[in-house]
């Protein structure tokens, strides 16, 4: 099993939401977070976030500022990953500073609390 | 040492804190999130989580929704591994949909900031 | 690449922002979470964190509390995990109980999404 962690613009949740959903990915989540990553990142991405905006003015520091992202984590099989990747680039490339990156980290176990399967089967 | 992230319901966050400092687990830290799994999730889960419903309202797609949630991350040693999982189940069990998920993840180093400790002694 | 995930003071955040973009570190995100270390950890810190207050309050249990904290997340190429957690510990280290916690974990791959950049470009 893999961890798909995808650090989002926050308007783009719910295409992505669906997006995993469409590719059969059954359980995931997702956070709230403050980032940046290298390149500039439009100020626009602020509008109508304003809690997010809120926040993005407190982090404002000497160098560099963060601003309100979306942190979604899916936990896939192997052979999922590539699908899922591809899937989340789709709905989140606009070609600006601010798309985004996905990074993709093992899991050596999972349960589901409700059943106790493990393995595979917390996941399918 | 390994991360163990449990995915579980709001108001089973205090029985769940307690099961680990109970199995010895010194260090770990808990967030908001939403999220889902495979199958359908009781609304009432909902029931006085007035912020968090809201976020939910705010996320509804096309297809699913997402619930809040808590994340909860312990860094525990392997030997730990097998005995925090089942303390977590045992209060998190419900049998019910919408009982949460647990994964076990790698973490190759630790360091406690305050002393310098590094590796098993920076969760000792 | 490896992620460095550090558990900090709130008010450490932005002097830790500029520390990892005086170390190069062009990518990362932080979130709120609430944790507790082994140690008693000063009562103070919550001051002028009012929303953390409410929810540290919320969070007492039988058995410890939890604070109000920031989890910083940086993904770095293997050769940058010396630096970076080096210039972490110098920014947050006060010698006090709640000076927080580095875990580095493994990170399998990584892309950007605006260029579709993989591996070690995702985050060049």
């Amino acid at each position: 099993m893999k961890e798909i962690m995808a650090v989002i613009r926050m308007d783009k949740m719910n295409v992505t939401k669906k997006a995993l959903t469409d590719a059969g990915v059954a359980a995931f989540f997702a956070r709230e977070a403050q980032g940046r990553g290298k390149g500039l990142v439009n100020a626009m991405l602020l509008k109508g976030a304003a809690k997010g905006y809120e926040e993005a003015a407190e982090l404002l520091g000497e160098k560099g500022r963060l601003y309100p992202k979306r942190v979604l984590s899916a936990v896939v099989h192997d052979d999922q990953v590539e699908e899922v990747v591809a899937a989340i680039m789709t709905v989140n490339r606009t070609g600006k500073p601010g798309d985004g990156k996905i990074f993709v980290m093992p899991i050596l176990d999972g349960v589901r609390v409700r059943t106790g399967e493990e393995g595979r089967k917390s996941i399918d």
